[in-house]
């Protein structure tokens, strides 16, 4: 019972913090907005969430079950149509991607805390891309890659973009840009939903 | 005659800052232990770089001038083969390529020094691309893009695959992975140099 609500405030927290990030962006979400925001005060808030760096690391672990589906059959969540339709969704919130843009160049600084969540997490996405990029083309894709050839790409393709994108969101439309890339591992088939004129 | 010597030691601090983010990485990379290696005070090294970011970024500009060939035409230095071998030689200097992708991070959040410096860089970058992409293929690559198309992707692919790479350099060979998209741009031709098996 205890665990119980536990877990509904830690849930509750997440939700707020993603609210706080949308608000004031990565800067301006401090423990203590988020506190606020959910009627704690910041030693109740650190008795959920040790660090900033655990409070968004949850929150961007979080916002993964959420885009690759939860509790569909792995792998499902990453076919290439999802995968732009993701891109269309980062595209309305840039106040998550760049939390998750700028916690990823923290990490790779020395013994930084999210280090070991982002590891883990980028040796999963390309584990379930290949093993989706499997079930949709077989051995090759029509491009020529073996779907463990295209999840790393896959991957830092849209990694890469959400850095020109936020710092740039005029020069560089990210959605079309992306589709320019999947149709390149589709070998030149713009794909069912067609290919962007621009 | 101040102004050379003035620049000349400027020189001598870039060079010193670049071996010791070698040494000692980007959190080590600290203004004290730069002035330390060049024999200045750490008030006499502010007077040339008012800040960490802007020795960092003084670096990775300058970084940018010897990749690219300095002297040499503009676009040249983006053939797509000299952009492989800029990816063999990053995967052998951890150190100013963990520099650039923490302060990439950083950069996208709110007025953030180096923002303005990677803004204008991506600007560049995508624009020289194209135009190199241009002389070496025409008005398309072999595998359907434009020159236009292709540049923010490359540029995608050398920043995204480097946070993979610096995560878990056992599990991604940047190298070889980059390859795979210089493949696809060339619509499955592995170009020049051949195409690694793995």
């Amino acid at each position: 019972m205890a665990r119980a609500r536990s877990e509904e405030r830690r849930a509750e927290i997440l939700r707020a913090t993603i609210e706080v990030i949308a608000e004031r962006g990565y800067r301006g979400t401090t423990l203590g907005a988020v506190a606020e925001r959910v009627g704690l005060t910041q030693q109740g808030l650190l008795h959920h969430f040790p660090t900033k760096e655990a409070l968004l690391v949850a929150v961007l672990d979080e916002r993964d079950q959420w885009d690759t589906g939860g509790g569909a059959r792995r792998g499902e969540g990453w076919r290439l149509e999802l995968l732009a339709s993701l891109v269309d969704y980062n595209a309305m919130r840039p106040g998550i991607v760049q939390t998750f843009s700028a916690l990823l160049g923290e990490s790779v600084t020395e013994d930084h805390p999210a280090r070991e969540f982002f590891t883990h997490r980028y040796g999963q996405v390309r584990a379930d891309m290949a093993e989706s990029l499997r079930d949709e083309f077989g051995e090759r894709l029509p491009g020529g890659l073996t779907p463990e050839q295209a999840a790393p790409l896959l991957t830092a393709v849209m990694d890469g973009l959400q850095y020109q994108w936020l710092l740039d969101p005029e020069a560089v439309d990210m959605p079309v840009v992306f589709r320019h890339f999947l149709t390149l591992l589709r070998g030149g088939e713009p794909g069912p939903a067609g290919l962007s004129a621009s």
